[in-house]
Parts: C-alpha cells; sequence; structure tokens
C-alpha cells in the first residue's frame, strides 16, 4: 500500500500577529514545518507550536528561512554558503530548544521560501545546508522538492531525505515549481490538486505546463495553513487520500 | 589551594561591526559566555567564536540577552517571565547548535546585562530562566550574581550555579553591584580590582562602598572582552591570581 | 454645539501580516494616527495608509512606538529622555516622507502605547517627546492623555495639544486609565462605552472605578481599529454622536 | 578652475558599535551621506551626524539602504521597484526629521552599497528611486554612479543629479566598478588613487583596467570613512586636489 507523508508550514504567527489556524491543522498532517523566526515565527509561537505539536504526535522539523521577516523569507537574498550553513545552524538549533524543552525529538529539516528556491537550483547552498544539518545532527531528515539540488547534496551528505511534492502548485519540464510570478502557477481547484498529488505518489509521474508528463519522488506532500481555506483541504486531501488507499504516515516512520 | 574559574563575555561583534579580541582573551580564561544574536552576536560570529572556544578548551555557555541590538540588552524591557522562560531557550538553542556543529559540548548559561540584573532581584524572572536551562539540559551550569535570586532559583530547580563576582565593579551592603549611573561603580586601577577578587576568593569577603564588610561566594570571576585594556587586563589577573597562588579552571572542573 | 475628533490608530498591517480594516474605518473617524515601522507599520503599509488618508481627507498623524514590534510597543523599555527625542523626530520624519509624496501636510502625533503610557506619567520622557514634535514642525498638534504630563509638556514647549479620551476604557481617580492588567480595565458595552464619551464630551465629567466623578477634558476620541468587532463600533460611536447632537472634526479644524 | 564635490559615507555606527571617524573627516569632506537606520547608523547617531555636519557647513544627504543590518546593506535583496520607491521615501523622511530639528536643509540623496549597485544597472530601480526623491522634494539632487543608470533616471525625473567616481576603485569598459570580488577591484596607493581622480575631473578620463580610456563625468568624488587610514586619505586627496588646482565645493554650489 502506498504510503505518504503529509507537512505543513506553522508556527507563522509573530507577536501580536496571527497567521494560520495551527492547532486545527496539526489533526490532518504528519510533519510540522516550525518557523524559527527570522522569516516568521518568535519564541513563544515556538514554544506553544513545538508543545502542540509533540502532544498530537505530529513529526517536528525545523524550518529556516531568511533573515527578513517583512518579506517573509521569500525574497532572495544574495548570501554566501558559509552563510547558509550559519543560519541554517542557528534556527536549527533555536527550535531545538523548544524541541528538548517539551520532550520532543526533531525529525526534519525543510528550508524555507526563497532559501528552499535557490537552494533547489544551486549546489554550491545546497551542500552548505546539508552540512549544516549533518553537523547538528546526523538523523534529522532533510526535505527538498523532489529532484532539487538540495535533495542530492542531503544525500550526498548522508542524509536521510524526503522528496517534496506540491498540491496546489504546477510543474515545469525540468521539475521546477511554476514561478508565482506565472497566472498558471497554481491549482485553486481542489480536485485538480489532489489528482496531481495522488499521480504523483501512485505512479510517480505529473503532468508539466509544457504537456510533457516528468518522473517525480513523492515521500511528503506539501499544504499550506494559511489561507482562507487551508484547514478546508487539510481535511479534504485527507479524505482523498484514504479514499485512494494511500496512508499517511509521518516520514520518521515512512524511510525506515 | 584555591581555584576559581574567570570567564569573559565573547562573541559581541555584528555583521560588519567588531567588537572584543575575542581570540586573544580566550587564552587568559577558562570559561566564555558567548552572546546569541539577540543584544549582540550574530550568526557567524557565533559559529566562529564556538570554534574557537572549542579549539582553546575553553568552557562555553550561552549569554542569553533582551531583545535589543540597538541597546547591547542593557536596557530594562518589561518583559514576562513566560518571554523570559522562551527567550533564554531559543538563545540557549541558537548557541547549541554551533557546539554541536563544531564538536563541543556546552557547559553553562549565564543571561547578559539587563537580564542578569532584572533577575538577581526578582524571584519570577529568575525561576523562570532556572526552568528553562533545566529543561532544555539540567546538565548546564548557572550563573549568576553572588546571593542573588538567580542562584537561588537555580539551586531550587535541581541546577548546579556558580556565584559570580566582578573584578572591576564595587558592592553595596546588599551583596548588588553599585548601579553603572552611580561614580564609585567601576574600580579601574588594575591592583585594586585585582585585590578586591582574590580577597572574594581566599576570603569569601568584600568592602562594600558603605564601609562594611559583606559575605560573597566566588566561584568565577567576571572579566570584560572589549575595552582598550582588556587583554592587559586578562593578563594581568591570570598573572596577579597565580601569584596568590590561585588556579584557574573551568567550572564544570570545579565544581565537580 | 458640541466638537469633538475622532482618532483611530492605523497602518499597523507588517509585511504579509494584516492588522485592521483601515480603508474601512477611515470612513468614520477624523484624525488617523499611523504606525512608523516601530512598534507595528512598514514602508509598504505606511504609504497606503497615507494615500489613504490624503484621499478621505482625513487628518494624518504619526504614531511613534518604542522598537519593539514583538511586543508591538506595549513594553516599558527603560529609554533615556534622548532616545525618546530622538525616536519620535525619526519616526514622524520617516511617516512624513510619505505625507509629502502624497501631496498632504501632516496634522499631528500620537505616542503609541508603552511610550504614550510612560509619557503620561513622567515629565522628563513628556518634555523630550514635546521638544522633538516642535523641533521638527512646531505646527503640528501634540495627543495625550487627558490630564497627563504629555499634555502639560506639549503647551510648555509651545505646541498645540489634544487631550485624549478613551471610550472603551475605565477611569482612575488621578485621571489615569485602569491597568489593562485589572479585570475592570474595559468597557466592552457599545452603549456604556459611549455614554461615558457623550458624557467627557458635553459635561467634562467621568465616572471614576473608585465611584467618584472627575474633570476631564475631551478634545479628541480614541477608537481601536483591531478587532472583531473595530468597525462595527466605529459606525455605531459616529451615529450615537450625532443623535447626542455632537459632531465631530478632524483636530486641526476644532482647534482653530 | 576645476571644482568638484568630495563626499563620504557618514554615520554608520549603531547603537554601542562605533564605525569612522565621521567628526575629523567632516573637515575633509563637502557633502555627507549620512545612514538612515537600514544597513547601518540609528537615531542617536543619525541626529548627532546631522548636528556635526549642520555646525560645520557640509551638505548633508540621505543614504538610503536596504533593510540589512547584519549585511550593512551589501547583500542584493530582491526587493520590487516600489519596495524601492518606499524604502528610499522612508529613509529620506527619517533624516530629514533630524535635519530640521537641527535647523538644516537636505542637499542630496545617495542610495548605498546593493541598493546603489542594483540601481546603476536596473532602469526599473533607478526610476522608482529618482521618482521617491522627486516626490518628496523635488529641490534633493540625487547621486549616482558616472555613466549609471541612476543618472539617467534622476535627469528623466527631472532632478539635478551628481555623476560620481570613485578614488580608489578601478573601472571596467562599460563604465561600472570592477566587483569587488575580483583582485583588482581596489586601488589601495594613495598617488594612484588621486591621480585616476584628479584625470577624472581635469580630463573626464578614467583608465579601465581592460587597458583602454573612457569618458566619465565627476562631479562629485567618493572617499571612505571607515578603515585604518581614511582619515589620512582624506587629508592627503584635500590636499592633492589644492595642489592640481582642483577646488573643492559642496555639489549644491557647484551646481548652481
Amino acid at each position: 500500500m502506498a504510503v505518504v507523508d503529509l507537512n505543513c508550514d506553522m508556527g507563522e504567527s509573530f507577536g501580536t500577529y496571527q497567521k494560520g489556524r495551527d492547532e486545527e491543522i496539526l489533526d490532518y498532517i504528519t510533519s510540522a514545518n516550525v518557523a524559527c523566526g527570522f522569516h516568521a515565527g518568535d519564541f513563544t509561537t515556538m514554544r506553544k507550536t513545538v508543545a502542540m505539536a509533540v502532544e498530537k504526535g505530529v513529526g517536528i522539523g525545523a524550518h529556516p528561512g531568511l533573515p527578513d521577516l517583512m518579506g517573509f523569507g521569500r525574497r532572495n537574498i544574495d548570501i554566501s554558503p558559509e552563510e547558509a550553513y550559519e543560519l541554517v545552524i542557528y534556527q536549527i538549533g533555536a527550535l531545538n530548544g523548544f524541541v528538548q524543552s517539551e520532550g520532543g525529538k526533531m525529525q526534519h529539516v525543510k528550508p524555507h521560501g526563497a532559501l528552499y528556491n535557490m537552494a533547489a537550483k544551486r549546489q554550491d547552498l545546497s551542500e552548505a545546508i546539508a552540512e549544516a544539518v549533518f553537523k547538528v545532527d546526523s538523523d534529522l531528515i532533510l526535505f527538498g522538492l523532489a529532484g532539487s539540488e538540495l535533495v542530492k547534496a542531503g544525500k550526498k551528505a548522508g542524509l536521510r531525505t524526503a522528496s517534496e511534492v506540491f498540491s496546489d502548485r504546477t510543474y515545469q519540464e525540468d521539475g521546477s515549481l511554476t514561478s508565482r510570478k506565472e497566472i498558471n502557477a497554481l491549482l485553486t481547484d481542489y480536485e485538480e490538486a489532489v489528482s496531481q498529488v495522488i499521480r504523483m505518489v501512485k505512479e510517480k509521474k505529473v503532468h508539466t505546463v509544457q504537456g510533457k508528463d516528468i518522473d517525480v519522488q513523492a515521500d511528503t506532500i506539501c499544504i499550506h495553513g494559511d489561507g482562507a481555506n487551508a484547514l478546508d483541504f487539510a481535511k479534504y486531501i485527507n479524505q482523498a487520500l484514504k479514499e485512494s488507499g494511500i496512508e499517511t504516515a509521518k516520514i520518521k516512520d515512512l524511510l525506515k
């Protein structure tokens, strides 16, 4: 039977600014990527989010981003590989403080936003990030876009990796996601989104905007936690996966 | 034979802003308190500082401060005990990322500046900080002003504690340091500073500005790493302690 | 006929974090206090907010706060009067950039949160703030809690001042607002809130929690722009003032 | 007789971090570019720097940078033209608060670091910056690299512009500066640096690293305020310009 991890970005509130419906979403996912205070999140939000994830038995991951709260970590910043290495260690460490104090164990690391996208394409940044993760804890699982430099770098560094696919994003022939600046970047129709995901899990194929099918590895599916319909979609995809005979399990159990 | 730990704040550079002569000072101390990016320091500085401390065999401590880079963590901010708990965990964790990646082991935690001073006097903040340290790693040693609420809270939480004394600060009858706003807050004469310290270590007494002697416990001596004469003084106090028959050792070895 | 200004805090969104329903609220107020990027707001939000206020003819004020985005400027920070002076000038200036580029004219300055509350009670901070406002533009009107040090300092500095009252807060015998930490700090009932305001405008009296009436000057009424019912209440108080024969006008026109 | 403006970046200290010898350098320049708190500087430093510049009669300019204190504004951040427009207005405004409170008048605007370099090459960013300056105050003079998009955009927007040359940087055939990542980016020899500048002012020519001479317009010369020899060089270039019969004057007087 097919099994897949279902992950979601979490802990993106900051101070008095609320974002996401984390507590409810946690019931419908198997792995949580927790913001670490650079692109989103703060120490209070991190503690609360980790506590909830521990309680609900969801796999906890660090979600390190670029130091850009105003841009939500989505603007490319021209950092060096050394800086990428260091900021990933800092953020994994910071989150791990809460994982330790709440009695949990960190499962994975998934870079956020522009850091994730830059790492998908650049070998130097990817290797720096993978080395950072390995040096802090070689048991951590590195999440990266399926087929990306980051997944390659993770394997090369000796880490277990999770190839990630997106339910609501369209794909290019080279395996990259269509840029959000393009009109056809997003799949807004639930059914279409879920069909794409199910095919990726079962057939390891995805239909690209260029019209061609390409191979894709789907270890974990990313869903979004903010937006008006986030919770709705989380429920919908859970139900749809079940009906298609796809089980969900946290990546740690899945990669065993 | 008397033994004492000699600690110094480190890693206080930020970006292109340099502060302190850390590499040289490290040769003259036994424990380093490394800034964690809130009141000073950044991820690059932290990595470098930890790497140097590991290489030189100096005990490494987290030096968490208030989130106030512009004020260098010296301005009181009216945070709640919950926030104190959380920001201490965040910063210990962040530094620990580098300690792990550099193959070291964290030895201690010493709050910085206004956080240290507020904790010295307030039971609620002290207990929150002590709990934070304990929850992350109950092996960590908590540094606090000799006789302060922080040392009491550390003991109560089940932590090993280190009572800290200052070579270059004058003392009040109640055991607190004379406020920096007072004219007579500082001992600028090397000999006077060192005499005060030696007496605290050997006789467990200090002469207060009110003219009375009080009892004081001196497990660790704080010296300063910035300022024009920091390195000079570090050498001077090392020599003077030796000549007085006082050995220096990192607090971990001393408390065994 | 009684006339009063109706002001509201605005422009409190930050990056991708949305707060308040500024565009709609602007139709129901006469003066807008625009956050300047320290406790809330950012350069994009400031431009948009100023553009809307100019278009709708609402009086524009700078709303300088403490440098504490995470705490929303509500945590006391122990700044010096010099720092208060400087951070008020910086923030007035920054907002004024947008007022100029959008073809408007700044009307007033109202400190935010902890800065407002500290200034209400401390003469040194109040005088520093008043001097800052005067030095940048002596035509600006300074908003302060009715009866506070800030209003006194404004008058002393040669500024026009606006005594501010709160519809939804209860009052202490000494004219201060009941601390938000107290159970009875807020008036949540619309009718009660509006009755208090109308009495303050018409009779210059307010009933305190101690049971005694005190004198109060009400040049401008503060309403809140965030919270679920903000827009509702804005409409409600507008209607209620009208029905009580109280006109609303921006403070600049009112003080002529 | 040839006349040129001599400008220097200033006010780059932050909190307890000192940078530059502004007070002394001010005696040897005609225009000061004052950091505005994004890449460097803070409200205290800004006030002090402006006060000194007003007192010494040096032309005051805003020196807006990218929001990146840790990277000192030298890392490219992928901001939109709208964001460039807004962050320039914010920073001009903030500095202008101090110019007003100190009784001065702002003379010019010079973008900093990565913002300056991106604007040199990109028309969209340049036009956004030029429009920002124009909208705040059309009397302001816009500084840009000689021959750059920024100078073109300034002229197009209706601003007076100053073409800037660098004494200590080498030039490419296309008129751009050699990247700091290249070995031959800097001229470290005083004599060589000054010869290049004198030739640019008198002959409007510069010798490129490719070996070819190109035309260059030199309205203002940039010298650096930090570094060990900054003050030395400032004196040296002053003397050398005088001896070559080149006068220095603030750009406002020069463009009259």
